[in-house]
């Protein structure tokens, strides 16, 4: 039980996390201590390697961004259908695709914003509905805009359910991505003032998962509240050096299952005085 | 000066508060004990409230998703011309822009994710160049998309240079927004689990302000490394309830400029061995 005055103090410390601190001009990070810096992305474990399609043409994803957000909200209700893979490729590519490089292995240019350029994300995911692939997980090779095939599931809504904390809607998304962060790609560069810009990095890449959903006419939720160390260890990571901070399942939506969506918010009532 | 262990314990604090942590079944935050929600809103301080113009049609600002990402770049160098209300009108409804209510002051429904559904953050702003606005300070309302005029500036230049820890490009931009943390807003729903996921709610903010901003053909940065203390003081805010997190200068750019933009980069060969 934590107590009110436990309470209080976790709460500040919370709020002091937030702040980026003064800058202590004898701190040099490991990039302003001649440490080369390490890896933009990390090498492909599987043999079963996938092109993703990039003409976004046939999409017609051509939504002025103010009808995308006026239209767009969380969205929990899937009615459990395909995506085709060319969506998925629009997904990434939106999230995360890279149009460029600073230097040999300084940074990537991508099709997000990110603190310091280092794009310390990387993308996992689950896939139940996709056409052309099979059901099990995968990991995205952003460098050539990939996708690495890493196992098969039978029983993929177990997990989805599980590492999801048991928020059950989710385990009818079509896929669900989980965010990975790669802790010292970005510390190299920012050090000790990494953490909170990392935090904000992910807004960014959620936000674009948000939009880009909406453009295809499909809906997400994003999922703070996660069991990280199961989804750790399905991705095969080590919950120190890199860990998943966030879950993103996208699935097929219907206009009928609006009321369905509200229902989530009954509860609301109750602490509405 | 900060020694190499101290350094490294500093990371692992960092790291480790990236994570939700487990949830304790016995913690309530305010919402689960009773406590009534605080406002969503701040009330104005000024008289002088001023309604935005909402017929965005004008602008033309049609640009599909793809291409807002694919063209999307940090900009540093601004021409200084002025942008109109109905375009500070247009980044302020995408950052921020309230599209309902859910209960009578439990969230706000907005053109931005939120975890929680809190918004937390209010925008305050400093403008140079806005058609038919006086150089000065004003602080979005965004219950009726007004902002409120909170005082003038001679000398708005050495302000923005000063808040934004003199990283001086900044004091050329049309408009620069900072971004405040109303701490309890969001701690009431979220208690000791509140700051992480209020990081990344800045970041969803922030990518519609960049999103936004390349629409209108302005460039933008965010600025994470400000000096907190003095945008704190301007805005009167006390540091603790509500700090300002995040500077974000959007200005006017040109195409001759791209060179300039990419001397900001010229250090990269230092560091790209």
């Amino acid at each position: 039980m934590i107590t009110k005055e436990e309470a209080s103090r976790l709460i500040r410390i919370g709020r002091d996390f937030m702040h980026m601190p003064e800058e202590d001009p004898e701190y040099n990070s490991d990039q302003y201590s001649d440490v080369p810096a390490p890896p933009l992305f990390k090498d492909p474990v599987s043999d079963v390697i996938i092109d993703l399609p990039m003409d976004f043409d046939s999409l017609k994803a051509d939504t002025p961004l103010l009808d995308i957000v006026n239209r767009r909200s969380s969205h929990r209700v899937y009615t459990e259908e395909y995506i085709s893979l060319l969506q998925l490729s629009y997904l990434l590519w939106c999230a995360q695709g890279v149009k460029g490089k600073r230097g040999k292995n300084y940074c990537t240019l991508r099709t997000v914003p990110c603190g310091g350029s280092r794009h310390e994300f990387d993308v996992y995911f689950a896939v139940q509905y996709v056409e052309g692939l099979k059901p099990g997980y995968y990991h995205y090779l952003p460098e050539h805009h990939q996708i690495e095939f890493l196992g098969e599931e039978s029983d993929i809504r177990s997990f989805i359910n599980e590492s999801v904390a048991k928020q059950t809607w989710a385990v009818k998304a079509s896929v669900v991505f989980y965010f990975d962060m790669v802790a010292y790609r970005a510390e190299w560069r920012y050090g000790i003032y990494t953490h909170r810009v990392a935090l904000m990095d992910l807004g960014y890449i959620s936000e674009n998962i948000y939009l880009a959903s909406e453009v295809l006419g499909l809906g997400s939720c994003a999922l703070g509240s996660i069991s990280e160390g199961i989804a750790n260890e399905k991705f095969g990571l080590d919950g120190s050096e890199e860990f998943i901070l966030l879950a993103h399942p996208v699935g097929t939506i219907k206009e009928a299952d609006r009321q369905k969506e509200l229902d989530f918010y009954a509860f609301v009532h109750d602490y509405d005085k």
